[in-house]
C-alpha cells in the first residue's frame, strides 16, 4: 500500500516540504527575515499567492523578534489561531498567547457597548498592554472588525503594538480594513486582498517564534 | 475612517459572503447536499480553488448528516481542527469533537510502537469507535499519515468510519495519502492536490453541522 508513499522521516517532512516551496519559488528573492514567514504561510496552506500578497512594513519582522524575546504577549482573535501557536516555544521566552472571544466579560462589553465581541476582545487586549506594559501582537485571522478597531485605538493614543498581523479572511470588509491599517505608523505584517485565516495568523507566529528560538538576529 | 468600509450588520456578513462567493461562482452548479461544503471551505480560505479540488464519494454528505444526527464522534488531527468545529451545533446533536495529538497516551504509544503520534491518535480513535459504537466521523487536516493509517485500519478491518475528511495539507506524501484514501470504499471528502488544511477541515465539519441543524434532508 506504501509504494506510492515516499520514504521520509516524520522529523524530515518539514524540512524536505520547505524544500520543495524553496525549489518552486525559482529565482525568485525575499529579504532574509522576510522569506521564513513567506515560506511558512505557503507551508501551512499549500497556496503560492502568498509569495505575492504579504506586505511588511518596514522592519516588522525585526521588531517582532524584540518583541517576543522580551516575553510578548500574542492575543489572537480566534481561538482556532491560539491553538495553532507553539505555546512552547513562546512560553520559552516568558511569553504567552491569549483570545478573549469566548469571555463571558468581553460578550458582555459587546452587548454593552453595541458592538462585536471582536472589536471589545481588542479594546481588552489593549487594555491588558497597558496595565502590564508587556509587548503586543496582534494576530488578526478572521474579524475585519478587529483590525478596524486596532485602528481606531491607535488613533486614539490607547494602543501601540510591537507588531500587528492583519491577515482576515473574506468577502465583506477585508480588504477595506487590510488597507486602513496599512495607512497606519504600526509594525505590521498584511495579506494583502481576500486571503488569510487564522492558520495564516498562526504560521506567521509561528516563523517568528521558531526565528527566535534558532537565534536569528 | 470608515468611508470605504460596507454597511454590513455583523450577522449578516455571513449571508452576504455567501452571496459574493454564489455571485462569483457564475453559472456553476453543484450538487445541492455538496454545495454548501464547497461554499464554506471558500468562505473560509477565500481560495477558489476548493470549487475544483473536493471529492465527494456518492451519497458522503447524506451519510455524515445521520452519522450527525446519531451523536457522532468528530476526531481531529490537530487540536486548530477541533478548536474550528463548532461544538455548540455538535453538542445539540449529542455529538462531540475530540483530538488525541497532546494525549500523553498517544505518545506513550507512538513511542513504543516507533510510529507518529498522528497514527498513534487515528488506533485510539478506532478502538473508541469499536467500544463506544457511535458513528465516528475522522477530519484530517494536517498528517498525511494518518490518512494512511485510516486506510490500514480499514484494510484490516479494524475500523469502519460513518465518513472520512481527507484534506491534509502538504508537499510531502500528501497527494498519494489522499490518492489512498480515494481507492477505499468508504464515505469520504477529499481536497485532491496539496491543498486543505485544519481551517479546510473544520469548514467541512462546520458546513455539515449547519445543514443538519437547518433540517436538510
Amino acid at each position: 500500500m506504501t509504494e506510492k508513499l515516499e520514504q521520509v522521516l516524520p522529523g524530515d517532512i518539514e524540512k524536505r516540504s520547505f524544500e520543495i516551496i524553496t525549489q518552486e519559488l525559482g529565482d525568485r528573492t525575499f529579504d532574509p527575515l522576510e522569506e521564513p514567514v513567506i515560506k511558512r504561510c505557503i507551508h501551512t496552506s499549500a497556496d503560492f499567492d502568498y509569495a505575492d500578497n504579504l506586505v511588511f512594513s518596514p522592519g516588522a519582522v525585526r521588531k517582532a523578534l524584540e518583541a517576543i524575546r522580551s516575553g510578548a504577549l500574542i492575543v489572537t482573535d480566534t481561538n482556532m489561531g491560539k491553538a495553532g501557536v507553539s505555546k512552547k516555544t513562546l512560553a520559552s521566552f516568558g511569553g504567552e498567547v491569549l483570545c478573549f472571544m469566548a469571555d463571558p466579560d468581553v460578550a458582555e462589553a459587546a452587548k454593552r457597548e453595541g458592538t462585536t465581541r471582536a472589536v471589545a476582545s481588542m479594546r481588552k487586549a489593549a487594555a491588558l498592554s497597558r496595565e502590564t506594559e508587556r509587548p503586543l501582537i496582534l494576530a488578526v485571522g478572521n474579524a475585519p472588525t478587529a483590525l478596524v478597531e486596532i485602528c481606531s485605538l491607535m488613533d486614539a493614543g490607547e494602543l501601540s503594538p510591537a507588531l500587528v498581523i492583519g491577515v482576515p479572511v473574506g468577502f465583506v470588509n477585508v480588504v477595506a480594513a487590510k488597507e486602513l491599517l496599512l495607512e497606519r505608523d504600526v509594525p505590521s505584517i498584511v495579506a494583502k486582498g481576500r486571503k488569510g485565516g487564522s492558520n495564516i495568523a498562526a504560521a506567521i507566529c509561528n516563523a517568528i517564534l521558531y526565528m527566535a528560538r534558532d537565534g536569528v538576529k
